[in-house]
């Protein structure tokens, strides 16, 4: 990947805001003039104009149709999967909506462990987000495994040389993230897919941060299973429910641990034992979140129009503007880069470290500038959005986080956790 | 319970709503003038009429406080888990929002048998809800416990006497319904908790058919354990999110087997091993469906605002009128009750056996009649919802379902499983 040319000027910003083909869609989002310039994108999406209609449009189904509603609204953890598996690389059938990531990865993560019965260890990154280091303690206490945790270091990822060493053929499953939520840093995950493969383990990953803003394609990858957040790229709305991927090959012979009505055969003929139909919708448990679903339909629906390679091309440009911007005007200030130092490891979102990010966050909201992300201890992440974010608002970004920065009472200020 | 004196006119059904404490709760949901007489509440509830300005300010909220919106929706998991136990004689710290209640019942399943790991037996109900039966499948299966499964009979419960057989000192877990998902059948929980607890045994208790319709002491009753669906007499909407209780004291040493961030310590600590609190939030796992909760509560307030024992004495005045015109009229016509016979053990449906049901309750649909509900192979189920069905209703749904009893077309009609 060639190195971007950097924005020199504000006016260069604006230009590219001007020829930006994506620049229509931000009229498709909810935003108020004046507001802060929003780089919380990775934690809540910006709310798309067309879900109040389509939220709407499913209460009126309720109010109408009642219980047949059902008769529409029971493909829609399939059909919306499909359309989330097209921003994916993934062919339909592969990909359903339902639950949340946590449920979502606890359920792979155990059809995996025990389609690898013979294998005791799981590999895992320590730098990963918690419930996905959570969700493995869990597994490995409870079904005997033990966890091998690669330290891929807070500023890069789960990089192919460092997992080299952890998988050997004791490994059952490699759970990893394909963008880590702390750096942004990418995973590799066509090289580590076929190094977990020659090993003989399963693939497991979570793409929360990775989907709706950086390249992937699930089936070319050799990514076995993955899973991922529907409220942050995919624009869904304060918990979302998550998607899971089953590479088509394997569904038949994985069977994940919640064994519920919606994943059985002849669903309403209620049978008496458990008999989960052959393909994706056996990693389906409960009955799905339905206005959840539509609203997460409408917030992919840009994404879909706009497609991946436009919103790729977009989103490198806004992080290669943040971080040559932070380079310049930050890094004086304290701050250095908490992301990969390689431009073509980095993913939707750029961070920096700083011993004051927590206080500079919180009054960089408080004066109405910018909404960034703090992470403890140290940590700010900035994430544009490509369908939403201007050039120009990075640009200026950087500018108030220096503003803030070179604020002597805001070094002062008592730091207390902000809760996001 | 002393049996209710029988409606005996259409005249005396209409006064009894003329003098119906609760009718003024029927104008808070939303129906069709002249449609069809809707007996289906215990699968879909009706929409209340504040459901849409309820989400609408929620979207509001996004819109406007993006990621700082979490600073309130933090707290609706137990804040309107804590309404929902005010349902059902919970007291607050018991009940929390979030999930399906097939994810909810796997999640308290296992932690009670996990508490009880000497002891390898599950007693469930070879008649119950279809998930509750095959959670427990998958749970037997995968921690090497076994199901011995009582036989209440299809139109009885889960009864003491049938119980006392089942539960020994091998049992560690007793999972039941609260009121049967056919039948209606009510199951006394205080007497099968003790039974339990004699035998050294917890208790978890689905309780997706009587919350909301008929009486619930949870903290009385001894139960250990309950979880419920949020779409039927909660009215949250389909797919809306499941409530579960853990008994107060109980509730540090029980840990559930999905760790996520949602149960954790300091969750924006993000901390390295999974620590959780020691409260009710250490049975949340993921984020939770902040627009499906908000819904919820706005699905109960008319519950809270009409209080159960008002609801109650509703619910059995209208399944009484439905016993009694069912045995008058639709009993000639080859129905039998497929429901308690003692009226002191029916709970808030009542069904009914009869070889063309599936094409009678087609029928009744198509013809705009009566929603009722299908259960295979020759079950209607009728469930009159005391905040919006009418006494009027009830009597004439009885006519209408004898009318279609009686065309000798619907007999003929091929039977072709309906998809709800």
């Amino acid at each position: 990947v060639a190195e971007l040319p950097a924005f020199s000027s504000r006016a260069e910003a604006a230009e590219a805001d001007r020829l930006d083909p994506l620049a229509r869609y931000r009229d498709e989002f909810l935003s108020r003039e004046g507001g802060p310039v929003y780089l919380d994108g990775n934690s809540l999406g910006r709310q798309p104009r067309a879900t109040a209609g389509a939220v709407s449009g499913l209460l009126d189904e309720w109010a109408r149709d009642l219980v047949a509603g059902w008769e529409r609204w029971v493909e829609l953890p399939g059909a919306v999967g499909d359309r989330v598996g097209r921003l994916l690389g993934a062919a339909p059938g592969q990909v359903v909506v339902s639950d949340s990531t946590t449920v979502n990865l606890y359920k792979l993560a155990v059809a995996a462990v025990d389609a690898r019965a013979d294998r005791p260890v799981i590999v895992g990154d320590a730098n990963d987000f918690p419930t996905v280091r959570y969700v493995l303690q869990g597994i490995a206490a409870a079904h005997g495994r033990r966890l091998r945790l690669i330290d891929s270091g807070p500023a890069e990822g789960a990089e192919a040389a460092a997992i080299a060493g952890a998988v050997a053929d004791d490994v059952g499953l490699v759970c990893l993230s394909g963008v880590n939520y702390r750096s942004g840093a990418v995973a590799d995950v066509p090289a580590v897919s076929a190094l977990a493969h020659d090993a003989g383990a399963l693939t497991l990953w979570d793409l929360s941060h990775a989907a709706g803003a950086v390249p992937v394609q699930l089936d070319a990858s050799g990514a076995d299973l993955a899973v991922g957040c529907g409220y942050k790229y995919l624009n869904g709305g304060p918990g979302a429910p998550s998607w899971l991927y089953v590479r088509a090959a394997m569904q038949a012979s994985l069977r994940q641990p919640i064994w519920g009505w919606w994943g059985q055969q002849d669903q309403f003929a209620m049978g008496g034992a458990y008999d989960p139909v052959p393909g994706v919708g056996r990693f389906l448990a409960g009955t799905p979140a339905v206005a959840g679903i539509v609203a997460l339909d409408a917030g992919i629906s840009p994404l879909l129009s706009a497609g991946m390679p436009a919103v790729w091309a977009k989103t490198r440009r806004l992080v290669g503007l943040l971080a040559g911007r932070a380079e310049e005007l930050l890094t004086p200030l304290g701050a250095r880069s908490a992301s990969p130092s390689d431009p073509a490891r980095r993913g939707g979102h750029f961070s920096i470290s700083h011993p004051h990010a927590w206080a500079a966050t919180r009054a960089l909201i408080d004066r109405g500038l910018v909404v960034a992300d703090f992470r403890a201890p140290d940590v700010m992440r900035l994430a544009p959005v490509a369908l939403y974010t201007s050039y120009v608002e990075a640009w200026d970004a950087i500018d108030r986080i220096a503003s803030v920065l070179a604020d002597p009472s805001v070094g002062a200020f008592v730091a207390k956790r902000r809760v996001t």
